[in-house]
């Protein structure tokens, strides 16, 4: 069975439906954003209802489309579109790691200004303006879902014949427009009959692994064993693993990759065991105006994600905690990085660049 | 404040007192066992309400004298030694990989032949009897304080100005008759005037880390940040750690180490980072009968505490799990192994049997 975390039904004055990700796998539900929901999808990005980099930057691009709902009637083009900027701009501060946020808004910022420029002010109409977004955040969405086609071509011929795979947090069809990034290319060698065994680890604080990963592979029936991360180590010296592959939320021109916390002791495990390591991401991922990794912000979260998981304290009241979101894997511990244009190997600067020249 | 996990009040037909782990930080609770409660005592052990290889040992024998506290009126002998055996032959299955466990048994039953020799059956009192195996239970449990006193001393001379110091699972107060192990040497530095920092891996799937050993430290006032597992690799990458230390549940002839899972994986973490890599443990840690780390049975424990820890479901129903409770570090990974009788270093089966000659 399928899963589309994002939809959008209905033109301009629609309805933008994400399933609450917070919720599995106990519960399935979406969530509807309408007129006046722009605080509301905001909220859905911070607080990890939508999460997964690119589907960040779909539900953001979406969100532009549901913060001028309220004036698809206007003909005032100056407010229509300053308030499509503002939209823009809101929407940029919801999370600072992920770049295809910032890569999608960029393409509604170019539309918008596109639109400032050529629609003429005297016969300016909302309506016909909100389907010019709309247009293209379903752009956004459905290129989205190409790439993760071609990533998982790319990515079942550099994995052939790999039986055991561990993979972190959730790179799967729940992270994006189509069928994932790293678990599209799981669904793709399935697919092409090949034998794969899923380790995923639960990931903490948030368990996406646990709640998304095993829940989304499990409907695909994947064989997928559940770990807690620290176990990663032990299943490789056992030799269940032969090959890593994860997402990505941000990758610098060098290569060096930030994904969620954890994926940078992972690759630690993969390279003492002699056991590639993979990273699958669209080339919308890529961030070229920074050299290296020490450039990515990392977005430090609530002490209370590590203290009160599921619902109740599990630490002493007023305990330090660290709680870094992300951590970044340098270039040097990553065998490739699989994106739509083909694979990244050996990563390094020159053969990102190469491979990102056709983005 | 001092943790006092174990205590016993009384005479022979007193009580053995155990604080509840499972139920820290959010209550401090102690459960009481008397006559009758053998079952409970094995419940305890199994449980994990008392945890940590040598509070187990310790608690095993005191479970000899709880069972045989309905039989301190008695003057048959075979019955009451017979009883005794059936005693420890039932703790000793309650779990398999903390060679503690055997070895206070071991004690116990030692004790319980030479009484079988050297008693006089015509003439025989279970209490006197009684009394000869709660002294042995003490005298073990006595013995545990000194040696964990002793590690400190060691551990702390080892790890002179260590400033940031990383820790995974429980070693402490809560695991020991004593101070602890790897944390005796925390309060060892502390007490010595030294700064310490230390962080504490959360330790999935039951949160050791964050339940015992954040508690244990913040009421002793040392200071501690609480990290999930998956942040080591990160906290040590950013220079905050300078030496490992852990704890030991079974510890074979040439130094590999089973101590709670994800410890393999911190020790291959502090491989790739340069940071030493220390294992705290008594001689009485040590199996001499075996060869290597690959003799060490592992516990595999309720899929459960992963699908369903903190109280409620987590995963998919009826999802593959895998949840070893131990690993085994090899001794090439280890810097040195802290016991009450001098640091072992480097580690190898010839400075193995040196130290542990005088046990």
């Amino acid at each position: 069975m399928k899963t589309e975390p994002i939809r959008w039904s209905g033109g301009p004055a629609g309805t933008l439906h994400l399933i609450d990700q917070t919720l599995l796998p106990l519960e399935f539900a979406e969530l509807d954003f309408g007129a006046g929901d722009l605080a509301r999808v905001f909220e859905a990005i911070r607080k990890l209802r939508v999460r997964g980099a690119p589907a960040i930057g779909i539900s953001a691009a979406y969100g532009v489309c549901v913060g001028v709902q309220h004036l698809l009637e206007t003909a005032d083009k100056e407010i229509f579109l300053k308030t499509a900027q503002e939209t823009i701009d809101y929407l940029r501060t919801s999370r600072p790691t992920a770049v295809n946020l910032f890569w999608a808004l960029e393409q509604m910022e170019n539309l918008t200004r596109e639109l400032a420029e050529t629609l003429p002010a005297e016969d300016f109409s909302g309506l016909a303006a909100g389907e010019r977004l709309l247009a293209e955040a379903k752009k956004i969405h459905e290129d989205d879902r190409r790439l993760c086609a071609k990533i998982g071509e790319y990515g079942a011929e550099a994995l052939d014949n790999r039986l055991g795979i561990l993979t972190h947090c959730n790179a799967g069809a729940l992270a994006t427009g189509g069928d994932g990034t790293a678990l599209a290319v799981i669904y793709k060698m399935a697919e092409m009959g090949k034998k794969v065994h899923v380790y995923a680890d639960e990931t903490r604080p948030l368990l996406q692994g646990a709640r998304l990963t095993a829940w989304e592979l499990t409907r695909r029936n994947i064989p997928v064993t559940l770990i807690c991360d620290n176990m990663a180590g032990q299943v490789m010296r056992e030799g269940r693993i032969q090959a890593v592959i994860v997402g990505a939320d941000r990758i610098a021109s060098n290569g060096d990759t930030a994904n969620k916390i954890g994926t940078y002791s992972v690759a630690c495990l993969a390279a003492m065991h002699d056991i590639p390591f993979y990273v699958a991401a669209p080339t919308t991922t890529f961030d070229l105006a920074i050299q290296d990794g020490s450039e990515i912000p990392i977005e430090q979260r609530d002490p209370a994600e590590i203290t009160h998981g599921f619902g109740r304290r599990t630490a002493p009241e007023g305990i330090g905690v660290y709680n870094p979101a992300f951590d970044v894997t340098p270039a040097r511990l990553i065998r490739g990085i699989i994106t739509e244009n083909g694979v990244i190997s050996p990563v390094n600067r020159e053969n990102v660049l190469r491979v990102c020249q056709d983005r």
